[in-house]
């Protein structure tokens, strides 16, 4: 399945990013229609943009992307309307400057990163690797499980990834009484293939969002890598979750694609197996039809691992939303909301190499004919987001480093 | 073990928080003598704070203390002398307010919450009241063993704290194939009494901190309730950890007290039970003597459940604070890092209910004869922290409210 689509930003996409060039160097708000990166401050202060109800020069001129995701949803309509009319004008070709001389930065001040943990078949093929059964936690049918993440280790692509030094099980395979704890470089570095949502309106904490109505507080989505030490991680997570396994760096896309590029690949979530809490009934139970691929690049020789589509996602974004305010927690604007790895249920839907390898105790074969079991050092890794002709993510890649020396 | 100090803010305090008033509409940095609270950036106008060479009144005019707290420890001691020498020639008057004309806002912008599991005690007792059994987790006695909590949720004492809905195990008691699961109000409310290290000097992703630097990266500490719906946790923390549980609100004490008032308390922890990491050794592993105690009040009847010394956590900050950051992790200026429950090994030494009361299996006496189990409605509940004569947290208080109307 390679992708089938000549471009990832053609005018229907109109994605937001922060970008700093020679001749803008200071971070500030753009978007990108194929190559071209428009910067928005100096492009709204033309016709039509001087009639939107907005000071959008002065929100555009910020280093994040929050002040303008906070808007309401109809002045962002109205931007997105009058950035694809002088796209059709030319207009926007003064303020713009090539992808290729241009810096990008992350787009938003993230104030909590929450991971989820979404996909069934993930869920089920992890609890495979790890414990040999494909069992789901006893709530997994009921709501959506999270943890909270790290906020001040979110990289934007194509920043490197350190391989973590930490604590873990040497000998993982030897009897209870012989397992050893030992400090070193992690020896089981992972990626996996995530979505993010980025929230636009806040809702204040103590007023429940209903899944129905969750769409209005999403600015929009990105493609999110949760780099992970599955050796760490195994020590560490019982019984308080992922810490150090996961802390170490998580990479996100440049771009966010606003929810309005993406509504007419809305596509059903698969069917309840299960009753959900009546908070979590939703009318309108919608994933996007957001085809990923991983890829590694050991060597110089490229391996698909991976390509699976975010339909395969038991609970949506929408769930996500109702089931983290429901207890009287708020969210900020600028929040990531991450869904966990997306797995298929066939052998080439596999987000992460502790599924595709049974947690390193198989190989799966690389195009040059290596062996792959987790990620080396020198290893990258490009995660990539499509979903129709002309909108797309682009890429979220990272190379790994090596361990810092103990 | 009555407060056996007349004071927790004498001039060998000289604790920061964030204050405004009728005077001053503003949120900014005060210092807090006996009752007066003293608006530093007026106070810092005039010697011997003019010859310290830092721009200390536009930085006490911040809404938060972070500014001040990145500052090197050098200035923070001259800043510290020259408030202690204004105080004994009285020339600090003229820019304070009583205690009673003032309102207290959230001293730190807060990037990031850790909570941490430091206490061994509290870690058995709370396996014996979950599982029955007094066990660890298998790295405990390796590394001190954390997870994210939410920033958007931390608020300043004395907020009150709303009982949060959410979806538990109606019947716990019963078969495993008759388990429940309900969503509504939680019926297992409780509160954790720890104490937090604010981050000052930052530490840059991949700067490995030894425990025994890591003193100089703390700017102060404060006292954290982290409130837990245990009805709620319990059904959803396998395997990622505590979410819904704890994110609906955490509590902490207005003023940060600084590692130098702290400094004279230093005490051993307790000795290692198992040799550590290399990573972690330190030559010094100290805590603070800390006396914490905790008291519900319900129907004006005040029954002090906990009292407790610091003195008892096996991990010291300086443990967290290398842990944190072995992989890779980053740490910054306002960053909060709690301790987890603090308790001791005695009766009344329980940091919260989970444990007092058996995870409401059984109950506690009131002073006034009734029964506790978990938080009702309405429902105080007092923590406060002493160090030594003039040296204090205050109170970290809140008042249950009930749940939302669903």
């Amino acid at each position: 399945m390679a992708d089938p689509y000549t471009s990832h930003f053609g005018p229907n996409n109109i994605p937001y990013g922060i970008a700093s060039s020679a001749k803008h160097p200071t971070p500030q708000c753009v978007t990108r229609i194929e190559n071209s990166i428009i910067f928005l401050a100096s492009l709204s202060q033309t016709p039509p943009f001087t009639s939107i109800p907005a000071d959008l020069p002065s929100l555009f001129r910020s280093s994040t992307l929050n002040a303008f995701a906070a808007l309401p949803r109809a002045i962002h309509t109205q931007v997105r309307a009058a950035i694809q009319h002088a796209h059709t004008t030319s207009q926007h070709s003064a303020h713009a400057e090539s992808i290729s001389d241009v810096t990008m930065h992350l787009p938003m001040h993230i104030g909590d990163f929450t991971d989820y943990s979404a996909s069934r078949n993930h869920v089920l093929n992890a609890g495979e690797a790890i414990q040999g059964t494909r069992t789901l936690p006893p709530g997994f049918h009921k709501f959506p499980v999270g943890y909270a993440g790290r906020c001040s280790s979110i990289r934007v692509s194509p920043a490197p990834i350190t391989r973590p030094l930490g604590q873990y099980i040497e000998n993982p395979a030897a009897a209870a009484a012989d397992k050893k704890i030992v400090f070193g470089a992690s020896r089981a570095l992972d990626y996996e293939m995530e979505v993010g949502a980025i929230i636009g309106r806040p809702v204040e904490a103590g007023t429940h969002l209903a899944a129905k109505d969750a769409d209005a507080h999403i600015f929009g989505l990105v493609l999110v890598n949760d780099w992970s030490a599955r050796d760490i991680q195994g020590l560490e997570m019982n019984p308080l979750g992922p810490f150090n396994g996961k802390n170490f760096g998580t990479s996100m896309s440049a771009w966010v694609v606003p929810l309005e590029a993406l509504a007419p690949y809305e596509v059903p979530a698969p069917e309840r197996m299960n009753p959900e809490a009546e908070f979590l009934a939703d009318p309108r139970p919608v994933n996007y039809a957001i085809r990923l691929s991983g890829t590694v690049v050991r060597n110089g020789a490229r391996t698909t691992t991976c390509e699976v589509g975010f339909d395969t996602m038991y609970w949506t974004f929408r769930h996500m939303l109702a089931h983290h305010t429901v207890g009287g927690c708020g969210l900020r604007t600028g929040d990531l909301v991450a869904s966990g790895t997306v797995s298929g249920d066939g052998d080439h839907e596999h987000g992460c190499l502790l599924e595709l390898t049974m947690g390193g105790k198989k190989t799966s074969k690389l195009s040059d004919g290596g062996e792959l079991r987790f990620l080396e050092d020198g290893d990258e890794f490009v995660f990539t987001g499509v979903v129709g002709e002309g909108v797309g993510f682009g890429e979220c890649v990272g190379v790994v480093q090596p361990a810092r020396k103990i």
